[in-house]
């Protein structure tokens, strides 16, 4: 399928007008406009406002008519009553697509929805397509970054695409994903959808390259049967999670006066997500587990899954988790006890969770790995513990009873040992296309300078996870998903 | 009820000998060593080896015999073989009281059973006490820290007390309260429990003044009648926190091989556990968020919660977990949506969740808590979305497109204000007794230096969450808990 243009104008434009540039630091107008240069938008921005003046050494232009063409995206932020002139001016000025941040229309009562139905009429009878009203704004990350957007945090190019009928929302998910230093390739929020709705979002987001995952939080779908689907054809080739906002009665009736979102029955919509293959998720959080699982790691092909752990108790729990959650811990084939009794301390567990006890070398962790994956017909490897090594090390060199000078070389050694633990967990992913789940009870932890390990994972591109919980969670979805991709395409 | 001497002597030591003490940073017996050092135990400290020698300055003694007199705790790491003559040494010396760090006892075979019998009698032929074999060791905040424990990271003195059946979920547990400025009381990991058991810790945390919360990390029992009653009388003063392990076919065969403790039926258990008024948590992460609320906020008395929030998505999922939590959400007295109407923009929601959309003023945040607390009957406040404002300053200052002296003025401003208002927050928990429960996105993320807001509540005492799910279980759990105490004591 091919895009149209507008959506072309929207998410790779050439230049952008920003319609009520504001010096004043309390308004979107100055918020989303510093965003937006901050970024580094490659082509020219066009500040307006009827006040003219400057932002900090930029021309602000009195009248759209005033800016050099083409001009390919305008966001507007001006106050509600004046968003339909700003509209017409964007007609006149030949642009294709419009983002309007300015929120009191649909969501604001009768005198609101009449405002919006005035805008709609306006770009209609011209073609002009808009995002929101009532939007956080959009970014795109190709060809060049556009961060026309409330949100201040430093985006980074990626390959998951956020769609989001909450702002917020959308400001929760993209900070997770980023902190995890797993990049954004487009974020919408698509605000009351008075024009441009989900579906159109989706249909951009099937065929751009850039994009392998897609996340949304929704609300209320304005065009079900188009949106399920547009969502089954979806899900064959890119993996759609998505959360679900009210899901309740009083959660409902919030969405309807939040974005004037109809909530709808919620069974019936899950019902249909499982049809599509769409992965619903039941948090922000597992949101961004689940994906970060599919980013980072080979397809999950079954529920059998080794597990590998430094101390008993983390084994266990993980065993639990696992068969609470459907997926098999199957025993150990001989060949891998009579293989791990040649390396490991005479008192390791002799059963799956393979207990290393406090493994001498960091070798014991992949050659343990490696005997699983290559004695045993195995669809992932959970790998518990790491980190507590490099935490002591560096508790070393900091420690106010230890000389440093004689400390130096043991912790150095002991950091350098961890690190290269996980250059190696990289490789055997790699070797036997299988997923290796590191949990890493550090992730999350503040830890300066060097020898962090979670930032070494993440900067490898494998997601490390917190708590056993959320690797096992994220390798369930991702087991379905997965499973039901490979039956349909029988 | 009294506690035995041999428990003051463990967690109230007046001098520590270290038996096994090592210069070799690969060695538990150079790393415990290290981490009782640097705590700082007030009293003296003696490492012993027959080598002799020093460690870092301090003398080494060859033979137990030759350290000064009295010593109440001694710390065993040597070898297996040749812990029962340490054990022997330990009761020559008049100590009444071991931790057992070596492995390769009960858990480890029939030898190691054996050898386990054996020094068990040798221990009780003298009715001297010990923790372990096969520990992490314990940690005890007061009235001087003993942090005699393989864990290298830096505790602080606090309210929980954790005893623990796996060394490596003490670690977890201990890491994640640290992380939270949340301080420990004491921290006992019990290995084999081959003489002292979870009921003796239970017994000594019962009157231990510094107690306040109870975590415990459980296998399986050995005295499952005393436990159980022991709970039971426990849960009525002090909230006890249960992660059970084992709960599935596989994860109960590990915890067998792992200290030898027998599972058993876990439907049994968590029915011993509700009648006992122990609040059972699915994971380590929910342990903390549910310690965390009950100890830094009011008893959560009811079921009704109010909802305010600066953004519609984050009220709408909030309800949503709230309904399927089984809280209420009630609808807005009349007397707050007048009081509100007031102060709010004309677009805020009308009803509970109160979308306060972006508030212009911190205060409209409070003043909307207070109206909610003053008119209604409520039993606690949710309050989502703080942290953006002071995320959006620090982005300000750091900007390379703002001149840093015409923002600084408006950025710490903006910080000050966010800052003011979580103190606020702090006095209304205070002035309505009743738990406000703030979800802050930004929870985890490194903001290093000042405006790090969750950092500044974590000081304050007030538990922030990450995400509104973690709150909402927290309140529920500790709802359940409070109302069957309430029930119980009538």
């Amino acid at each position: 399928m091919r895009n149209p243009k507008y959506l072309k104008s929207l998410f790779e434009p050439r230049a952008i007008a920003f319609i009520g540039a504001s010096n004043n630091p309390a308004k979107w107008g100055f918020n989303i406009l510093h965003h937006i240069i901050k970024a580094g938008f490659a082509g020219p921005i066009y500040p307006v406002n009827p006040q003219g003046g400057t932002w900090f050494g930029r021309t602000i232009y009195k009248d759209l008519n005033e800016v050099p063409r083409p001009v390919d995206l305008a966001i507007i932020v001006v106050p509600g009553e004046r968003v339909p002139d700003a509209m017409r001016e964007c007609i006149g000025a030949g642009i294709q697509a419009v983002v309007i941040i300015t929120a009191g229309f649909g969501e604001a009562g009768a005198e609101g929805k009449a405002l919006e139905q005035e805008v709609l009429s306006i770009a209609q009878s011209a073609g002009v397509r808009f995002v929101g009203p009532n939007t956080m704004g959009v970014f795109s990350a190709y060809p060049s970054p556009v961060q026309a957007l409330m949100t201040a945090q430093e985006f980074k190019a990626g390959a998951v695409a956020i769609v989001t009928q909450s702002g917020n929302l959308g400001t929760s998910i993209s900070y997770r994903f980023l902190r995890r230093d797993i990049g954004i390739s487009r974020l919408i929020s698509s605000g009351n959808e008075a024009d441009l709705t989900i579906e159109d979002y989706l249909d951009y987001l099937e065929t751009d390259e850039k994009t392998k995952v897609i996340c949304l939080y929704v609300e209320g779908v304005r065009h079900g049967r188009r949106f399920f689907e547009t969502l089954r054809r979806l899900s064959d080739s890119k993996p759609v999670l998505l959360l679900k906002g009210g899901t309740g009665t009083v959660g409902a009736d919030a969405a309807m006066s939040h974005t004037g979102a109809l909530a709808g029955s919620f069974t019936l919509f899950r019902a249909m997500c499982r049809q599509a293959n769409v992965i619903l998720t039941d948090t922000v959080d597992e949101m961004i587990d689940v994906a970060g699982l599919l980013l980072s790691q080979p397809e999950v092909r079954g529920k059998r899954i080794g597990i590998v752990t430094q101390g008993g108790g983390w084994g266990v729990i993980s065993a639990d988790l696992c068969e609470a959650a459907g997926l098999e811990v199957p025993p150990l084939d001989v060949r891998v006890i009579e293989k791990l009794d040649t390396f490991l301390p005479a008192f390791w567990s002799r059963r799956n969770p393979v207990d290393l006890v406090a493994p001498g070398k960091v070798s014991m962790i992949t050659d343990s790995v490696e005997a699983l994956l290559q004695y045993m017909d195995l669809d992932a490897v959970l790998l518990l513990g790491m980190g507590y090594m490099t935490a002591r090390a560096r508790r070393w060199l900091e420690s106010p009873v230890l000389p440093l000078d004689v400390m130096e070389q043991p912790a150095r050694k002991m950091i350098a040992g961890e690190m290269q633990l996980l250059d190696l967990v990289v490789q055997q992913i790699k070797q036997f296309k299988k997923p290796i789940v590191p949990v890493i009870d550090l992730v999350g932890f503040d830890m300066e300078g060097e020898g962090n390990i979670v930032k070494h994972l993440d900067a490898l591109g494998i997601m490390a996870y917190s708590s056993a919980e959320q690797a096992v969670r994220a390798l369930t979805k991702a087991e379905d998903y997965y499973r039901k991709r490979r039956e349909k395409s029988r």
